[in-house]
C-alpha cells in the first residue's frame, strides 16, 4: 500500500513510518522537512500535497499543535490555537483527503490519553482531542466507498519525557514503537469509528 | 440564586428558565431577544453582558449553531461553523463567566445526542458536541473557587420536531420541560464534571 504520514519526522511519526515500511511504501511528510511538506492549517496547502502524491491508500496524522496554559487565565484566542491547528488540520486532512483515497482505503488520525484523563492546564488538549474522537465516530459512519477512518489515543511517550514528562506525573509511558502498532492495526485492518488507546 | 439563561428565548431556553424560575432569578439572555443580547462568537460582547448583570451564581447556555452538510462535500470553511459558534462560544462563556461567578457558582453547557449516535450529514454537530463534553471533563478538573460545570446532552425535542424530525428519523424525542429538569439538577445540585444525558 501507499501510505502518507503527516508528522513523519516528529517523535511518534519516525515510529510510525518505520513500524509501516515493513509492508508498505511511506511518503514521508513534515511541516519543514521529510519527502514533501503541508500545512495543515492551509486547505491549499493540503491539496497541493495530495496533488504531488496522488492516490494513496493510507493517511496518517500524527501531529497538531494545542495550547497549554492555565484555565483561569485563558482566552478565546489561545483556545483557538488547538481548535484551528491539531483540531483543524487534522479533520481538514480528512474532509480533503477522502477525495485522494483509492476505495477501501483509510485514514488514521491521532488524539491522546488527554481526552479521558485532563491533566492541569490541558483542557485545551483535552477538547481537542475529545472533538477528533467526536469526528471519527461520526465520519466513519457517514463515509463512502469503503473509505475507513480510526484514531489513536497514546498515553505520553517515553522519547518524551524530557520535554513533556512535568505534565505526566504518575502516566506510565509507552515506548513510541508501541504506540505505532496501533497505527498498523488501523492501516492493516478491517475496523472502522475506532479509538485505539495506548496506555 | 441568580441564574443567567443564554438562549432563554429559544425552545430548549424557554424551558429551561421556565423550569428554574420556579426556586431562582432568572436573567433570559438572547441573541436579539430577551433582557440582555448577547453574541457569543465574541469575547467583547460576552464580557459587556456580565458588566450587565454583574455577578451569578448559575450561568446557562442552551445555544449554538452548527453545520449539517455531506461529509463527501465538507470543507473547512463550513466545519468552522460550529467551531466557532457552538463550540467556542459555550467555551468562550465559561472561560470569561468563570470571573462572574460567586463561589460555588456554576456553569452547565448543552451538547446533544450526537455526541454519541451520528446522523448522516451531522459529523460537524457530533464533533462539536464532543469537543463540548470534553472541555468540561476537562475544566471541572481545574475550576478553582468551587466553581462546577455539566453539560446537559438532549435528544431531538418534541417541540423541534417539526424543523428536525427528518434528520432524526427513529429517534424517541423528549418534551423541552423533560430536558429541562437536567438543568435543575446541574444548578441545584452538586456534581461538576457531568454529562447528563436526556434521552
Amino acid at each position: 500500500m501507499k501510505v502518507i504520514v503527516i508528522g513523519a519526522t516528529g517523535t511518534l511519526g519516525k515510529a510510525v513510518s518505520n513500524e509501516l515500511a515493513a509492508r508498505h511504501d511511506i511518503i514521508e511528510v513534515g511541516k519543514t522537512k521529510g519527502q514533501y511538506q503541508v500545512d495543515l492549517t492551509s486547505s491549499e496547502s493540503i491539496k497541493a500535497l495530495f496533488e504531488k502524491t496522488g492516490k494513496v491508500d493510507a493517511i496518517i496524522a500524527t501531529t497538531g499543535k494545542v495550547h497549554f496554559g492555565p484555565l483561569a487565565e485563558m482566552t478565546a484566542e489561545q483556545f483557538k490555537i488547538g481548535l484551528h491547528d491539531k483540531l483543524l488540520g487534522q479533520i481538514d486532512l480528512a474532509l480533503i483527503g477522502q477525495h485522494y483515497l483509492n476505495a477501501g482505503g483509510s485514514i488514521t488520525l491521532t488524539s491522546g490519553i488527554l481526552t479521558e484523563q485532563p491533566i492541569r492546564l490541558g483542557v485545551n488538549a483535552t477538547t481537542v482531542n475529545a472533538a477528533l474522537e467526536g469526528f471519527v465516530l461520526a465520519a466513519a459512519a457517514e463515509f463512502n466507498n469503503g473509505i475507513r477512518i480510526n484514531i489513536v489515543s497514546p498515553t505520553v511517550l517515553q522519547e518524551s519525557l524530557k520535554s513533556y514528562g512535568s505534565f505526566f506525573i504518575g502516566f506510565e509511558p509507552v515506548a513510541a514503537s508501541r504506540a505505532a502498532l496501533a497505527y498498523s492495526r488501523s492501516v492493516d485492518g478491517i475496523q472502522t469509528g475506532q479509538v485505539y488507546r495506548v496506555w
